[in-house]
């Protein structure tokens, strides 16, 4: 190997990344970053680098270093919007992985609109963003799965990954990575937590028949209901979607129907608990002494009204949707990973007192 | 004009996106759009439009359609994370304006790092976003005036627009769209609400010298302290960062401190409150009862914990943003809009019994 600065024949050659890198005591992969600007890095390290460009004089091959005509690594999360703090955790977890790894981190909001989807991914692909990560609730049908078909094969094709958060797998013939959590899992858990305290009666706050999410919650809540051998009442399920003002507007038009013929709230997600508190609130009921209410998500703020809730893994979600597509093999891979959920008691569950109830 | 499919001498011409307009009965925009894919468009308008296209075979020119090496129209958005719920209620304002002008709307997360930050507004204009939205607290040095007037004039050149969220003006030399709220309005009027309920020794959570947000906070509540003849007490500026772990971590440390010298607290934002309001409880500390405390924000979650605060127009500011950097006349424009706050009073704050407290 010629000396730096010296080629084969003797005569001056230009300093390479190579050179650099020794001068200055870090790897290659080190001066890459530093250069490019998009990695944090120690200002001693920064400044041996950047002692030995100028000493070496070296000239960094713009396209080399994705400047000229090059863009920064990116990964890309595609949401519906970010003020549902699920989404905006998981988003936050992939922004953390990103960082990690030195990539940029890009949330498109699609406001649940598919053309705006799939806008968005055409994007992404066209920035090359080395993954696309789409997560939520979906309504899983054939126009659906020949989507993200098309999705996982036009981003694999440009060098790309498609990652699914928080949705059903897509079979074996479809690229993709799946991170899931166990709703179904977590809703039972909660149910039977519900049922072991003597609530027979339980309100379901936030059906949505079709739809991935509410569809998986519910269907724990059910099979709960059988474990303990009580009968499931239709009448019991109350349609609606998985925000505050939806959780007040159902509370609040069940409270107005009539006698309440339920002892105990399981609200879909905390957004739809703490609406439902609201509307039971300003009915003078009071939580757990009157009814007792258990949400899902875990969101931080469900700690504020003492709720019973599911924890719901939503940053190590988006690290893991990072992570496997960054460290996939080849670009197209098929993975299906589920992350575990839990129940956690606060004080929102009380006993269900047979005398009085 | 030559009829649609014929040249001016008579020889058939390609079908242009005007005669598919005509054919169809509409702008030659809403071709465009609806071709792009980026537009939802009604059923009816949208099958005229493709009836004509297959009628006058019509090819799309892929550079103009923005298709093929070129890109959807986007509006783009940076801020640090976009779990504060400020943030994520400010994109979501960006998203539904974007949106509503046929934009998509991309979110670029920097977690505080000044290079990412960079990183992210260069890869947005490489993106030719219409326009980059830069929301958030900031230390305001000669660097960082720098830094925003070196992205104005580089997004100008491109034909983008740079707008400023929630941080103060850059002069009339720097080509910055300005959108303000007013911080120390704010302050000034819940600090006031507190002093006429008669508390005279005030504990503020959260101060941060330096930083725009808290630093318009805390100058409201001095002079509120000031207009009511309120000596000011440095010892009761506790400082820390805007989150709830912050807020649970400055009020415990206090309450550790040895007894209570103030009646009442004024968290920086609703996020400290929250978690300021954790350690209280712990405490066995009542609200209002005991210890009276105000927030900042208005979040929805605000209203689950009853507390008085003040209203930020989070989803405004966004709204208000994308409006004027794409109805500016010229990129580059300078503006400065400042968007007005008013308290919010419910039931966290109590009248200070002289006698007992």
């Amino acid at each position: 190997m010629p000396r730096a600065g010296t080629s084969a024949n003797g005569r001056p050659r230009p300093a390479t990344i190579r050179d650099v890198a020794e001068r200055a005591g870090v790897s290659v992969a080190t001066v890459s970053r530093i250069l490019s600007g998009t990695y944090p890095s120690a200002p001693t390290t920064r400044g041996r680098v950047l002692r030995a460009v100028r000493e070496l004089d070296y000239v960094a091959n713009a396209r080399a270093r994705g400047l000229a005509g090059g863009q920064a690594k990116s990964v890309a999360i595609v949401v519906n919007s970010v003020i549902s703090p699920h989404y905006a955790h998981v988003a936050q977890g992939v922004q953390d992985e990103a960082a990690r790894e030195g990539r940029l981190c890009l949330v498109g909001t699609t406001g649940g609109d598919a053309d705006r989807e799939l806008a968005t991914v055409q994007l992404m692909r066209e920035e090359h963003a080395e993954a696309v990560i789409l997560v939520g609730n979906i309504v899983v049908d054939d126009a659906y799965h020949e989507r993200m078909a098309g999705y996982a094969r036009a981003l694999a094709a440009a060098g790309s990954q498609l990652v699914l958060c928080g949705r059903p797998p897509l079979g074996p013939d479809v690229p993709a990575i799946v991170v899931e959590y166990d709703n179904t899992a977590g809703a039972h858990a909660v149910t039977s937590h519900l049922l072991s305290a003597g609530h027979e009666r339980i309100l379901f706050l936030g059906r949505r028949a079709g739809y991935t999410t509410p569809d998986s919650r519910v269907a724990g809540y059910r099979a709960a209901l059988a474990a303990y051998r009580v009968p499931h009442d239709p009448g019991l399920e109350v349609d609606g979607r998985m925000d505050r003002q939806e959780g007040y507007r159902m509370m609040r038009a069940r409270l107005d129907e009539g006698p309440r013929d339920f002892t105990a709230v399981f609200a879909c997600n905390d957004l739809i608990a703490a609406g439902a508190r609201q509307a039971l609130r300003e009915q003078g009921l009071r939580i757990p002494d009157d009814i007792s209410l258990a949400g899902f998500d875990d969101l931080p703020s469900a700690a504020d009204i003492d709720l019973t809730t599911v924890h719901v893994p939503h940053e190590e979600l988006g690290r893991t949707a990072v992570r496997l597509a960054l460290h996939s093999e080849t670009p197209g891979t098929v993975q299906h990973v589920m992350l575990g959920t839990h129940i956690v008691v606060r004080d929102s569950v009380r006993r269900r007192d047979v005398l009085s109830a």
